[in-house]
């Protein structure tokens, strides 16, 4: 686990470049510039050159997604791929909604993604394995989620991020898992869209280790997340998006070190 | 008035689909998770019978209306027509912008509205009564608020909702009343979506009794809004819209019963 | 310094149309709500006429620009110059964005703007002056800000607020700066967007003098978040958003004499 990512990460204040689920979009752009990139969201396909020139890195969220965004995505992937950009693909509802996992595979099938961050049910999706997705919640599938993680790694050879209570990362190969977190995360619509970005922001500054990048992304927003949780005394989800914010501006190396729970 | 829904609405956890207004999207997709519901939004009318498929309740918010968007809103509230799912709309700034209004009689022209959550100016331009309205403020008109909500209520074959300082819900014969609330909701943009959300989301777990549903939400809102203000020694709506989204997930049915002002 | 123009604004409560950044509109509206003013957004051109009726202020924000959104800058921006409505133009990531730096300067071609307020990289590149801009950030170009703020009101014929660590305030002749202010703003996305919005909410109600509404726009943000950044033992982006909107609406004349730190 490649912790110091976060001081090269804080050092190089790398542009993520976001095509963005708008629900959630104020508090992704926020999380990002906390931890210590530099977010910058657009619409339009006429600059979509133009942002991958200044970009460290891409993510492609499907939250809200529409076909004139669709679009945009896949001009704006084969851009990134032709740059050998990392892109971060966030696959939002695949699970429940059978028009998204359409636009997924399309969208898989024309662009090479660096890393997939998925809730189970929409990794499942994605891999092709049985599970009950609830509108943008994991649901209650059960299954050997290690197993369905590598499933769909090996099927669009890129590091896939199950992420949940226990984070799994993998290449198809590898297998790390994160232990950190806190329910908290569950109540805050958009953490797992900011995961995705996060993800994006520490590919931009380790675009040869996308697994370590993914990893280390997951451990920094879990354990901040944990070390947030540790001091409330009731489960508050405004208070909580407001001081992860917060948290994952003063956060340091040391302190994630020595709440890190891991498996790599 | 039926407070044991909330304990319903919290097992039940029913996905609400919004077609929301862009301003406030997030702090609507908190609250309805905070209170217990699932949020779903879509911008893309290829997914809406999908999306109509996975959901309990819908709710249409012209706050940031496009053509597009009211398109999608005709053909949602179609096929929600089709299954007998509730539907509330949310006619914001009707009675401020002409275009809004006629943009709103379309709809309600086609589709069957279960709930329509308003501020007085709104529901006045709606049921065709003279009222002073100001943007998205409901303005200072004089009128009988309650002649107003029945008289639409009775146009429109609908629960109303008529909220501000006292909160005005009516199927056109039966009125009840909610007096809880605090300032503060003027304060923080989108209290208004919120509510209509939140009415959503009780119609979903009492399909069958709009008008029980519509009360309920009134109060556990406002009296959840009353109980985080009560805390409060100065008016802070930045704080408020924290701490409310927080005391939505931890408000208790005993609490709100305590706090009650009502007549049903 | 006119700083009773804050208490002349909370007295009218000017409603102040924004064309906005989808990242930040929902911090914008309750900044703006918070300080006094009223917010209303819309993204449909069909309704411009009738909220320019009812608007005292336009804010056009190229963040988030689509080509749709261009063409209804340029239509309301005709009928803002038709109605002599005051018009704010916040040219966001021009610096960084050649497209966009095009956009802007179509827009400038056709609509005579009342203030553009952006930072140091996006006024230089209105001005036609080199600047290393990064992404939404201003960038660390050297230059004298003074010389590149008159030059750009110069050009568009307009009042600049070129804002930073030092705000500079300029009708191309006079020159004013605010030096309050907190490194905060740079760590919350939107604190420009906010500002900008801010400043047209003075302008509709000091509508013949736009170079005193944009110096006390400018002291009224900048002094409020100092103020709240003063109780502050670290700095926490995500407490600070909710606290600045908190004093927005708490603050006072008195409060803000006291700590102002300005030339004009």
């Amino acid at each position: 686990m490649k912790l110091d990512l976060l001081t090269t990460l804080r050092q190089q204040n790398p542009v993520v470049f976001n095509i963005a689920n708008f629900v959630t979009v104020q508090d992704v752009a926020n999380g990002l510039n906390a931890v210590g990139a530099s977010p910058i969201m657009s619409a339009e396909v006429a600059e979509a050159d133009q942002m991958i020139a200044i970009a460290g890195a891409v993510c492609l969220n499907l939250g809200t997604l529409t076909t004139t965004q669709v679009n945009q995505m896949q001009i704006v992937g084969r851009l990134a791929n032709e740059r050998q950009l990392p892109i971060v693909f966030d696959p939002v509802a695949v699970g429940a909604v059978p028009y998204r996992l359409q636009v997924a595979q399309d969208l898989l099938a024309t662009i090479q993604m660096t890393v997939i961050r998925g809730n189970a049910g929409e990794i499942a999706a994605l891999a092709g394995v049985d599970w009950q997705a609830k509108g943008i919640d994991a649901g209650n599938g059960s299954g050997d989620v290690v197993a369905i993680a590598k499933a769909c790694a090996q099927k669009y050879h890129c590091v896939i991020v199950l992420s949940g209570p226990t984070d799994v990362i993998t290449d198809g190969t590898q297998v790390a898992k994160v232990h950190n977190g806190t329910e908290l995360f569950q109540l805050h619509v958009g953490s797992g869209d900011l995961l995705s970005s996060i993800v994006a922001a520490f590919t931009a500054v380790q675009s040869d280790a996308p697994f370590d990048a993914a990893q280390t992304a997951c451990l920094v927003l879990a354990g901040t997340g944990e070390l947030v949780a540790k001091q409330f005394t009731a489960p508050r989800p405004g208070t909580f998006a407001a001081d992860l914010i917060d948290k994952l501006h003063l956060v340091t190396v040391s302190e994630l070190t020595e709440v890190a729970d891991y498996e790599d």
